[in-house]
């Protein structure tokens, strides 16, 4: 079966590359909020998620960091704490035929929320 | 803050339905596979993956329906399931601005794979 | 297969419903944190996790209680938050062959943690 | 505070560690199911897994395994695959105050369910 073909042909290869990585964002979000994290585990989570996520679709690239100053801040007394939104801070970079498209993840303060937006498109 | 425009001037209208859209697709699946599932609590089930997910930002609607003789087949000795990505029909219709996208997932025999899609754009 | 019988025979019946209660308490919190909710959508999700976690084996009850206060201050610019362990309190009563075990999580302050524990026990 | 005295009075250090170790394999299955993983990343999520795992209370080891042959056959045309039950082996040993409880997560076919029980338990 030509997928593409079939499944993809009422959009362009820019907005291919768009809804490839945003589907990233979302389920990388929803498949890691809650892991037990701490500083000595964040850097093996954060490499255990790129290499997860990089296996989706037109993906070339997902990097992410745990913010260590939060994580330290909100750590409970059995030191450790469940992965949130705010702690993250993800790059995805998707790509589809030679479109490429960089999206973040970050926690922007003013808003209280994980926004998730396209930073750069390259054609 | 306008967010839009700090964020999203790279995007035309178009896309951002697409982006959005793609977003909730990606996480729906990773928040909701694994929920123990059956018979009885499929519809409530659907209906509160469909309440959750009409929250996220540009979401019209979202529809889901699991595949109640794939969820019987399936059913282990204690009555219920895990649920799993081909079990799932999701449509999510995304809009910004008047242009909506229409996205799916439905899981396809031939890849063996939950495949998300963009069936339909109205502008 | 007499499931009991092979797997389960060197723990009690009291030790069984402990066993069973916990289990059902670190999925259903690993399950449902992160999904989107808001003041609307609470007494929803609340419910449809009930139903979910009460098809696990030996689970009499399950109780969900959203912190509907934090709810409201944490909420977003985008009006809904991600489900926390802070805000949650939940009830999970097991039972096996009559041994019934109460098991509470509920975040305490002190220990900046959502604790499980066992609250009590009827033979 | 002291968390033992206040909150788990009623149970024995036995119980205890059942208690544990149970919602941690409840945890461990809820989380992480969903995750993309083929043959390559296998071995790096089986550890991270393992990681995150051994932060929670009173676990001493966690051990992942992840079926290679399931992974093999279940794998989509896009070369991955979403993390089941059916795929995954687990060996969990909680501890408290010397009292071990080993136990195992396992798919047992007649049952067509990921079984969790207590293997042993040293004293």
């Amino acid at each position: 079966m030509d997928v593409d073909k079939k499944y993809f042909k009422n959009i362009s290869n820019r907005e291919r590359a768009i809804f490839e990585g945003a589907i990233t964002m979302g389920a990388l979000f929803h498949q890691f909020i809650g892991t037990p994290v701490n500083l000595k585990s964040a850097s093996n989570l954060e490499k255990s998620i790129k290499i997860a996520m990089e296996l989706q679709p037109c993906i070339d690239e997902v990097e992410v960091k745990i913010n260590r100053e939060l994580l330290e801040e909100s750590k409970s007394e059995f030191d450790y704490v469940s992965l949130s939104g705010e702690m993250m801070n993800v790059k995805v970079i998707s790509n589809y035929d030679g479109k490429k498209a960089v999206l973040m993840m970050e926690y922007i303060d003013e808003l209280k929320y994980p926004l998730m937006y396209v930073k750069d498109i390259y054609e």
